[in-house]
This record gives C-alpha cells, structure tokens and sequence, in this order.
C-alpha cells in the first residue's frame, strides 16, 4: 500500500501513527500542500477531495479520509488494536477522536486560513487567533472530558494506545506550532508524553518524515 | 435512552435517521442551539463540548460526536446494518460519511458563523458566502467520488442505506436551506431521493420534529 502524505498534515500524521503502532510499512508519496500539489489533476484524480492523507491499496483503488483509514487498518490488521472491545467505550474512543477530527481541525485546516486571508481578508493576526481559537476550546473540552471519566489511563482509554490517541498527539503538536500556552490542559499533555516515549509516535512526528523542510 | 437533539441541527438530523433505521425509539430532550442552551452549566455537564447531539444511555452516561452514536447503534442493535462487510467498502462508507461530518459540517457550523460575525466583524453576505463556499466545494467533491465508483448504488454504497446517506440528506438540507444550486449534484439528488422515500429519513426531517420552529 502506498500513503499519500505530507510531513505537516496533522491528518496524515494520525495515519502514519497508526501504521507504525500495527508495525506496517507502507511506500509514500508527498504532497507539497504548501505549494497546491493536492489541488493537481493528478492529485485530484486519485482523491477529489483535495485532502491528505488518502492510502492507495494493491488493487489500485484508493482510501480517503484519517479516521477511515486508520478503522481499516484496525480491521484487516486486528493486533495491536486500536480500539475497545466494548460498544460504549469504542463510543468514547470514537468520540475523543472526532472532537479533534471534525471539530478542531477542519476549520483551522490550511484552506480555510487561506480562505479567511484571500477572500475574507483577514490579517495575519487575526487567522492566527481564529486558529488559537478554535483549537484552545476544542482542546479544553477534550481536558475536560478526559479528567473526569475514570476510563482514561495512561493514554486516552486505559493503558494502551487507541485511535484517540493517534489523533491526540499530532493536534498537540499543532497547538504547539502556534505557541499556544498548552499548560491548561495537563492531562492531555500526561498523555501525549505517554505516547511520545513510544516509537510508534515518536518516529511519526513532521520533523522525523523525509519530505520535512 | 436519551437523545439530546435539536431540529435544525444536521449532525442530530444524522443520529434521527439511524434511530429510525434501526426501529429504536429514544426519549427526547431538546437543545435550543440558537438560543444558547447548549452553552449553559448544564447541557456542559453532559457535554462539555456544549455541541447537539449526545446521547444518554440507560446507565447515565453520555455518547457525543454523531458518527460515534451511529457506530454504537450499530454495533449494539446490528440489524438493519449501516456498514457493509468488507473492510474497504466499510472505509468506503466512513470516508463519504467524514467528508461531510469533518471537511463540511463543522467549518459552516452556527458557532463558526457566529465567530466570523462577532469576532471578525463579517457582514452576512459574507457569512452566507462562507457558508455556501465550503457545502459548495465538499458536495462538488463528493459528486465526483460517488458518480464514477460503481459501488454507488441505489443509496452511497449499494441498494441499502449506511451510515453514508445519515450524513448525505441532513447536509443537502442545509444546502437547500441557504438556497445552494444542488442541480450541479446529480447523484447526490438521486441518493436524496431514494433516502426520503423511506419513512426512516422521511420522518428524521427537521420540519418533522417537535421543537420545529
């Protein structure tokens, strides 16, 4: 399988964490989303969407989508899984995941900034705080959430790595790009530490990829 | 159990679909979104996300993110099925259903708007245009993805409902809404089509609902 990925894609970077956790190699191919690769043809022709990261299989045909991906490498790789046995508390992991997936990083996703300065014309300021904004009341939710359930261990959900915490760790990272002051969330922070002392996580890091800048 | 819904809101517009698909009737409590309940102490409580829906089990606990609730139903009342069995059609399904639920929904949402009004001062010819911009550019995407793969079928993935058109009717509703030209989304209109010959869908539509306005 081929991944189509970009260093700094906080979506693929879920995707190569999970990847490494189920111990799979997969051939990449970058997409410079800073310079519109994934608005080519060629690009388009393979995901419509535009988006990073999409997971091209044997047979040629293509998976889009971070959470899609990583649910089907869950299921055709059963071992380590990547999330609970149980409907509710697949639920939660499901739901810690997509408070980030749907509700943090898309509306602070590059074209939607571009869109904010080319269209709307906002100042560099101001799309710098709409994207401390919209990550700093996303993630405090998620504070919130995690602090409370007693459910959450050493990562997200207990003591092993799950999906949430594939998605956890690269929105940290993002949060941390635009220096926001990520001390209010403590168990987030407690967690992320958890899984950056695994190589699994550690070695999907931006800086570690071979197109990083 | 109980949904905490709100007519107008697409992402509970999903969950109501899958309710009825899957025959379970859930107590009812209703979120008045425009007039900030969802933001009090109490509704936090539940969901500190402060976002519709949620869903109460019979234990007291709390499922949120709608894709999560739909996947729980799923998996604790299987039939009818909302994914199909194969790994990759299953991912197929997921990844139509997050192009809508991450990479459209979420970046026209009432607080996003709210934001660009209050915060960024945007007058609403521009709001409506941001509005219209990103259902525009994520339905214009998905028409491309299900019009050339032959597993479309009667509905997203073959000739029986999934997760996928939970998704697909409630957000060409909010297209409709803002008077977006969906002629230019063939297939989806077709898929709409067949979704809401179905009391299931049908009976899901917000003007259905008992907190209508």
């Amino acid at each position: 399988m081929k991944l189509y990925d970009y260093f700094r894609s906080s979506a693929a970077f879920r995707v190569r964490i999970a990847l490494n956790l189920k111990g799979i190699v997969a051939e990449r191919s970058f997409v410079h989303l800073r310079n519109g690769v994934q608005r080519g043809a060629e690009y388009l022709e393979r995901n419509p969407q535009g988006l990073v990261p999409a997971l091209e299989l044997d047979d040629g045909s293509v998976l889009t989508q971070s959470l899609a991906i990583i649910e089907y490498l869950d299921e055709t790789h059963p071992h380590p899984p990547l999330l609970p046995t149980q409907p509710a508390d697949r639920a939660r992991v499901r739901a810690i995941a997509l408070a980030i997936v749907s509700d943090i990083h898309p509306i602070a996703n590059l074209r939607v900034l571009q869109y904010l300065q080319k269209t709307l014309g906002a100042a560099d300021a101001a799309r710098d705080a709409w994207y401390a904004h919209w990550n700093e009341v996303g993630l405090a939710a998620l504070e919130k959430q995690l602090a409370r359930d007693p459910r959450t261990g050493r990562f997200c959900h207990g003591d092993s790595p799950t999906l949430a915490d594939c998605c956890v760790v690269p929105q940290l990272a993002n949060a941390r790009r635009i220096a926001l002051d990520v001390a209010a969330f403590p168990t987030l922070l407690r967690i992320e530490s958890a899984c950056l002392s695994l190589p699994a996580f550690a070695d999907a890091a931006p800086a570690r990829q071979p197109d990083a800048e």
